[in-house]
């Protein structure tokens, strides 16, 4: 007979089979499906999750895991084995809490909002979209009365994308931000001249974009053998196992910049699930660690180097190489320049890398109106435009540029937004800490040789996988926990360099 | 409380999620999965499969069918449920009658059996296979050893493909078909100069096919709103739902004539899973009856529709239209005739519509020699160049080009072949019923209007899914059972007209 801790692992690993199964259905979905085997696919999710669910809080895995963890007390299992044990504990804890017939109910609300939302953004139609999101809000109240609270209800949504954050440290982080942030925002917007995008504003052929995008992944170390990219509405990155990962983008012709941020940010969450140590593939361990760690490493490879002068002197060529028309009286530093323009606007997905903090506290502190306050889903047009003039001082037209224009709330996902900006705050720490390990990095990016990044990220970062908690990880990959300076430090240097040093 | 119908219809529906997400797992591979997600994909499917198999025959399946038949036979249930009971009982039986150490055997034989003869073919190394082969058969004697023979063991492995079909069945019409189509085979033979594809022996570009393709499918019925066409390896049409669609199609620069219609059979295999009723979704009754009355429609719009004349009139256009240059000079004619060419040859799959039926003839004698006779796999190879020789007159030079060239048996599939034949046979007599329900059925072809022929099959085949036996499903769609004569007459009348008449 084989141990406790054989039987939990074999049974975890067809409960990972089940949720990459649910990955392709819901990737298939959003990405190539026919748009009429929407109905039928949503009972496919649904029936997917129920069975997950079911495997993962029946009476066996209880069973197993008690003999498992009384194994583990013992001495027995390797360090691998014994993080599976931990993790499979609180993922049984946390799941058990909910009953299948609920987790059921808010996956089918998931794809039906998804449907409803697509409709009533391009219509922009609020009032179409608001029972979907009202029941979606109903929905994660009663996942939340499943739990206990101990601080605010809000933190057993976030603890879903971030074991052990709360709202409380959240706010501390962004409260630290915020007095910064907004006088480089209003410097910026009084020298709006010094940064121009002026010259790409024109059409860039989507066929052109398409083999720039793939270029560029190709150099960062996307491999057709094991990614694939393909064009949808809204970019997201998804992975079958570590060997298969997908990144989404979108092209739009008059935005060569955002179809190709796109694929690098993505490319970004792709790199850290494919670098996972093959050691976790089909156990619980084997995908990223939290959504802050996952959008630490996008918005590295986006910001960090995707926006940095060397890369831009990296993509230079290969956009006049493709794009020899349009690009003709074009520099390094044109480039450069306009990948950089900050400005307040109204998209989140399309905001520069100053601002796009802003559109995350607006969320975050809609969120916790909502969840901790009571606030109606009807009143969220009105309270979302206010925020958006009273951070960013703009003003906001219609929904469809406002509250619509994310797909989170449509599939119910309530506490994800504010690992976005955690993840720019980290993306900023690791970048500091990895240019003291490798102090040549600036030549790397302009040579187009991210081996050693890759590398790097692999042996701080992406081989543990989900073996340690958020917190456990980001000291192992900056040596201590989030923290805003460097961020802050980051930024500031950038809007001096690109647009001045304060007055 | 419900009803046990109603519990067994949720309990099926359940399991038709797994049977779809299956789909998708197995389509995604063989489409457009990167090659490395192989490994894990192995799992995923094996996972899924394990967990329909459990919902089938677990203790729960047995106890509701038990009660909902008691219901049924006290005139509970709509017609629809009467038919779901019906035929979740046969699926559980055929089932729970095999030890589900022997199902993992079969499937082991199967992978293994699969990887030895795709090395085996490729080195024309039969003796390398035999070992493989050799396990296939003593297992599938196993297989009907779980099952009550009544007159042939063979017909328990036909019954897997075609309920309630035997094997005096299928020879009395092979035999009755036999007699005619040797004579009708000699007659091309002697006149092979009346009929060439010369024209076409060149180049045509993939983007160009890939555009005609596309064009053909959407005249005959493909709409992406619920209808996906991609490239593969083999062709194939798979479904995810009765609104999703989706056929795979290759394309080979030398031969334009091979997407095209892969393409247009795939499409006959797809139209029948579209129109099946929606009330039957989400129910075991929502797909094809069985493999006879699904080949039969995609033989129906390949050649019946696809390789007539008036066809060949309405795509001759659209050819010049795409591939001006290489077009020149040709007519309708020369297309029909190009798409007709007849032709002894070694390989099933590029067969021609004439002697297709004798490829299948050799494959259905030696399995019945096999199962019924106990001839030794040894002595497949023999045996087959015989009947190559016997029935087609021609020699074959090797094994690859001969006993080696299908996959089926690799894979343990013995009892499938016939269907394919059955199909060609079945469409003929569904021709000739349609065309005395429809009269100007020629001038709809020739006009592109297909609607009225999709209608026709979808009220007389389509809508009834698996709902009624094959059997029962032949007789409301043709009036009678399985005939060899329409299919004679056709192919008589087919050979006269492009060769000219018997001397």
């Amino acid at each position: 007979m084989g141990t406790a801790i054989d039987a939990l692992r074999e049974r975890m690993a067809t409960y990972y089979d089940l949720t990459m199964t649910g990955s392709l259905l819901t990737w298939d979905q959003l990405t190539i499906m026919p748009i009429n085997g929407g109905p039928a696919r949503a009972h496919q999710i649904k029936t997917i999750e129920m069975m997950s669910h079911q495997l993962l809080v029946g009476d066996e895995t209880a069973r197993l895991l008690d003999a498992a963890e009384a194994e583990v007390a013992s001495g027995k299992g390797s360090e691998v084995e014994q993080c599976l044990v931990r993790v499979t504990r609180r993922d049984f804890e946390r799941a058990v809490r909910v009953p299948g017939e609920l987790v059921g109910e808010i996956a089918k609300a998931a794809a039906d909002g998804y449907a409803v939302w697509t409709d009533a953004r391009a219509n922009d139609d609020f009032p179409a979209f608001l029972p979907a999101l009202e029941k979606n809000i109903e929905l994660q109240k009663r996942y939340i009365d499943c739990f206990d609270v101990a601080e605010s209800p809000y933190d057993v949504l976030i603890d879903n994308y971030e074991e052990g954050l709360t709202s409380a440290e959240i706010s501390a982080v962004f409260d630290g931000i915020k007095p910064y942030l907004r006088p480089l925002i209003d410097r910026v917007v009084d020298r709006q001249e010094a940064v121009s995008d002026e010259f790409f504003r024109k059409p860039f052929s989507l066929a052109g974009q398409e083999e720039v995008g793939l270029w560029t992944a190709e150099r960062l170390g996307f491999d057709p053998a094991s990614w694939r990219l393909d064009p949808t509405v809204h970019p997201f990155q998804s992975s079958m196992s570590i060997q298969d990962i997908r990144l989404t983008t979108r092209y739009n012709e008059n935005d060569l910049f955002d179809s190709l941020f796109s694929t690098v940010h993505e490319f970004g969450h792709g790199i850290y699930e494919h670098q996972i140590s093959m050691d976790l593939e089909r156990t619980p361990l084997g995908g990223g660690c939290s959504m802050t760690l996952h959008e630490s490493q996008s918005r590295f490879w986006e910001n960090m180097i995707g926006r940095s002068r060397e890369f831009a002197g990296l993509l230079h060529p290969a956009l006049a190489r493709v794009f020899p028309e349009e690009m003709k009286g074009s520099t390094p530093e044109t480039t450069y320049k306009a990948m950089n323009v900050m400005r307040p606007s109204l998209i989140r997905v399309e905001a520069d890398e100053l601002t796009y903090g802003f559109h995350i506290i607006v969320r975050y502190e809609l969120e916790r109106e909502i969840i901790e306050n009571g606030m109606k889903a009807s009143d969220l047009p009105e309270a979302w435009n206010a925020r958006m003039k009273q951070y960013l001082g703009i003003d906001v037209p219609n929904n469809r540029l406002g509250v619509l224009q994310d797909v989170h709330w449509s599939a119910g996902s309530i506490g994800y937004f504010p690992t976005y900006f955690l993840g720019s705050i980290l993306a900023a720490q690791i970048w500091k800490k990895m240019a003291g390990d490798l102090p040549d990095l600036r030549d790397l990016i302009a040579a187009g040789d991210f081996a050693p990044i890759r590398e790097w990220q692999r042996e701080h970062l992406h081989r543990y996988g989900r073996m340690y908690t958020p917190k456990e990880t980001i000291e192992k990959v900056v040596g201590g926990p989030l923290d805003p300076q460097p961020y802050i430090g980051y930024m500031t240097a950038k809007v001096n360099s690109l647009y001045g040093p304060a007055a």
